[in-house]
């Protein structure tokens, strides 16, 4: 990567949304690596570097797990999981915690399952009790979580539900959707029984958007690559070899996969390993706390109910009473940061979201951005 | 553009396989862009401008067509043809011109087209009678044409087929494969009444690979917007708002887009379109035409049974007797060039494949490697 050396990035506005984060200087460099083809040495020791790492990301040492990277995005993830895992006719139970758990219910329902969804109540979890209840009425082919839904900034307890499927429906494939949560909560795959997580690069992972990025359990492709094919470019049956043969260093083809955005995922995953996982979440949670109260401190409230059920990787806020919310993020904008408008269609223009995830965790922007926030409201004011 | 200034390659072996190709500078620049939102001022007019230049790539001014660019590869466009333009139980014709003809007529047979292939011989197209036969005997819902199999370089005769089309079952649906054709070979899309264009990133329109670009017609777009969805990710349903919002100035969302390798784009088709599109398609064939008089010279022969079924962004050349087609390649990369090996299932090993498109092109690596290719021939014998 000798194209690196000398990259720096221009001044910009800070990308303090929930995903697109702001990028390292070495995983932009990487972005810009000369042209290889997709069977070259370099190309393939990118690959097979980058599907080991997956192997740690996601804490799993069963080598009859698979990781994959797909040119797409965390959305196509949804289409993945659906085509691969379940057939028409199939229940799946869907827990929501916002717009991005409801949006994978209808991706299902596309492909013909039948969705029984339990929808929390704005701003906290879904009960375990009532998840418990519904597993036991009916014998759900698979569960999905959202670990973190990014319109709420609910976090799930992963852990805790998946023990509770394994106690009153082993049987039931669990399927999280970890595009907001993979690389700032911890998630321990094999440990946990998980079956299949989709998520992708532009969040806690820390690479451009571009890249669909799966795990897949053994159980998960015993099923899908038995399976009669309903998609052809999402099909695991058809990249299930290509990823076994990059990961043991020998080229093959399905489709063109992304050189230089899986090259910027390699130089990412470097760095997030360079340090134990449970230290990045720790810092992760430390810079979040921190955050949210100088936030409460400001006289602002967070969306979730309460700071158990709130995620690590972004905020939430509701905006103050008596400011107009647009005034403020205009305010924000001028001062060097972009941040996101709220999305739950309940709460549209209420609140608004900080993503502090990776690099800017790391490089100071988020006490930066508070005290940006501060000054803004006291403009406001 | 601020970071793109100084951008300049590190030296490297120049990668001229049929696609991916090499980039230019301000492409890979363009691919290490800091982070924007997806719903930014400067990503909304990158996507903008991206997608009005589409039209003149693909020589469209019926305001009622619509360009697409989604996260995927061409592949995805295999799935997005099938799934927004068929019902299952559809007939379909192929036109078979090698391994990625044959290729997506698996990718249709998954979704439940009932597909008639017509295999052209190989390194020659389907000649028109049997076109004109197949569809008087059958009323085809489309007709699929790879304008250019990269297995073969064989290149099809848009137009004509078009033409027939026309004439004989003007209902049929024209999808075209233009993968290995847009940016090089001449498509007019409206004038020709052309359907459905896929194609990607990665070839002759100079960008690293990551991207699945699509064209549709009014007739195309009205298909797919009343027909029952089948997929999500891919579904055109859910992108034609997107599209239309960010061609008309306005952010809007869906799944989140691969920023770094728009903006890329946005790069690429400004570099694309500073000539008259006719100039830069009679350059290709310039280049073309030299190289494979080079290649005839140096006694070896090309695959495509006459050079009026030959390609102008890459040509595949048989290994001459005698000569170890693997030590050649390894010649070639010794000098610095990555060529590719042949794919045709009838061929492999039999054959390689340049690749002259794009930045090479312009840049005179086709002549170098011309060179390298004379010297490691005679140090060969």
């Amino acid at each position: 990567m000798s194209s690196t050396t000398s990259f720096v990035q221009p001044d910009h506005r800070l990308t303090l949304i929930p995903g697109p984060i702001e990028f390292s200087n070495p995983v932009l460099a990487a972005m810009s690596t000369p042209s290889q083809a997709h069977t070259s040495p370099e190309f393939i020791a990118t690959f097979q570097s980058v599907l080991k790492n997956l192997r740690k990301l996601f804490k799993s040492t069963n080598p009859k797990t698979q990781a994959y990277v797909l040119s797409g995005s965390g959305t196509l993830g949804w289409d993945i999981a659906a085509s691969n895992l379940l057939t028409a006719g199939d229940d799946v139970l869907v827990l929501s915690t916002g717009f991005f758990s409801d949006s994978f219910a209808d991706c299902l329902r596309i492909y013909g399952a039948e969705v029984d969804v339990v929808t929390a109540k704005v701003g906290d979890v879904v009960p375990l009790d009532q998840v418990k209840a519904k597993l036991s009425e009916k014998s759900y082919k698979a569960i999905t979580i959202t670990h973190v839904d990014t319109s709420t900034s609910v976090v799930s307890d992963v852990e805790a539900i998946s023990k509770l499927v394994k106690q009153v429906s082993p049987e039931t494939l669990i399927i999280v959707d970890g595009v907001c949560s993979i690389g700032v909560e911890d998630l321990e795959f094999d440990q946990w029984g998980i079956d299949f997580v989709l998520t992708a690069s532009q969040k806690a992972i820390g690479v451009p958007a571009g890249l669909s990025i799966l795990y897949a359990s053994e159980r998960a492709l015993d099923i899908a690559l038995n399976k009669k094919e309903t998609t052809y470019f999402a099909s695991l049956k058809r990249w299930t070899p290509v990823m076994q043969s990059y990961e043991s260093g020998k080229g093959a083809y399905f489709a063109t996969p992304a050189i230089q955005t899986i090259t910027a995922l390699r130089a990412s995953l470097d760095e997030i390993l360079s340090e134990p996982l449970d230290a990045r979440f720790a810092k992760h949670e430390q810079v979040s706390t921190e955050f949210k109260n100088a936030v409460n401190k400001l006289g602002l409230q967070i969306l979730p109910v309460s700071r158990d059920v709130a995620a690590h990787g972004l905020s939430a806020v509701y905006f103050p009473e008596g400011i107009d919310g647009n005034e403020l993020l205009k305010k924000l904008a001028q001062k060097g940061f972009t941040v996101a408008g709220g999305i739950h269609k309940q709460l549209v223009g209420k609140y608004f979201r900080v993503g502090h995830m990776g690099y800017s965790v790391y490089a100071g922007h988020i006490p930066a951005f508070t005290k940006a926030l501060e000054e803004s409201l006291k403009e406001l004011k």
